[in-house]
């Protein structure tokens, strides 16, 4: 294989998800592309190392600081959503369910890999709280963010008024029959009336 | 979302068998790795457009013309194996069977994407004749494949003593109950003796 093309390819194969054949195909298909789109795309990856940085209120991944919503005037700001990485606020977002402000710990709790609160932005949370009347604890719902999410709710608890927790369930659009026993368990423990 | 990440991840979306939300990962991905990581990416993105071209001979991708296997005395001079597209070619190398050169149509007949003879790397191909013994056609197993190795073989039937198609059967590892009709059929009818 040609040098440079050797060379993209290891470079696309070292992103997540990303093996040696869909790296391959991936830059052959870059050779073939105009080199305008090519150009643009190279440009992109420098410009997000360039140009962005966390927001030093929420964490958040943003071009201006404060983020576009902690400065955001129409935001409720009574309600503060706590997140384990940025990238988990625009799923969030496009619910259109939520109009408060969010904090990003930049991960979970793990005695496993050695991620303790001191590595967390913990602090940066509690000293968000004054005039907080709800935290909602928007972490994964996995071992980690079930972690993260009961040792804040515990340190939390009589600062803020509220502390919530995402619900579990079923998927909308699953099927009872293919749902796991631990989700189905959740689903119906948190069962409201109709 | 903050502008240059929006832009990245519209970028990387824009290649094949990228999703929005695979493109959104790997953007959150490539914010987290080195500026000089990132830099690499970038770099070779570019210089895949700017330092590679078709071999003039084979039409294989290379930096340097002719390419790295038609230049090599060692390749054996009397074999020619036909492929559709120049990354056809390292799956054939790496099964170490095949020592002759290639020679790359740049794509397959398709009546129903308008493309003839005409709009393939054909003449190339019959002004390497000189000396062949063999001429394996190894594009695709798919029905465009299968109509240029058809068309290419009444072709070059009494220019070249031998024109052979690549073998088609059971994938190795494969399961004969799995295997659909076709290729079973295929697989029957290319039985070898034991």
């Amino acid at each position: 294989m040609a040098d440079p093309l050797a060379r993209l390819v290891s470079e696309l194969a070292r992103l997540p998800g990303i093996g040696p054949r869909t790296a391959t195909r991936l830059s052959y298909h870059l050779l073939r592309v105009s080199t305008d789109q090519a150009r643009r795309l190279a440009e992109a990856i420098v410009d997000v190392k360039e140009k962005l940085f966390h927001c030093s209120r929420c964490n958040a991944i943003t071009a201006l600081d404060p983020c576009a919503i902690c400065s955001d005037p129409a935001r409720d700001t009574t309600r503060l959503c706590v997140v384990e990485e940025p990238f988990n606020i625009q799923p969030l977002e496009r619910t259109g369910e939520f109009h408060g402000r969010y904090h990003v710990l930049l991960g979970a709790l793990s005695p496993q890999r050695g991620v303790g609160p001191g590595e967390l932005a913990v602090d940066g949370l509690f000293s968000r709280l004054e005039g907080i009347a709800e935290v909602i604890l928007a972490t994964n719902p996995n071992v980690e963010g079930e972690a993260t999410a009961l040792y804040l709710a515990r340190r939390l608890k009589g600062l803020v008024p509220r502390v919530t927790r995402l619900a579990f369930g079923m998927p909308v659009g699953g099927d009872i029959e293919f749902t796991d026993e631990v989700t189905l368990g959740r689903s119906l423990a948190g069962r409201r009336d109709l």
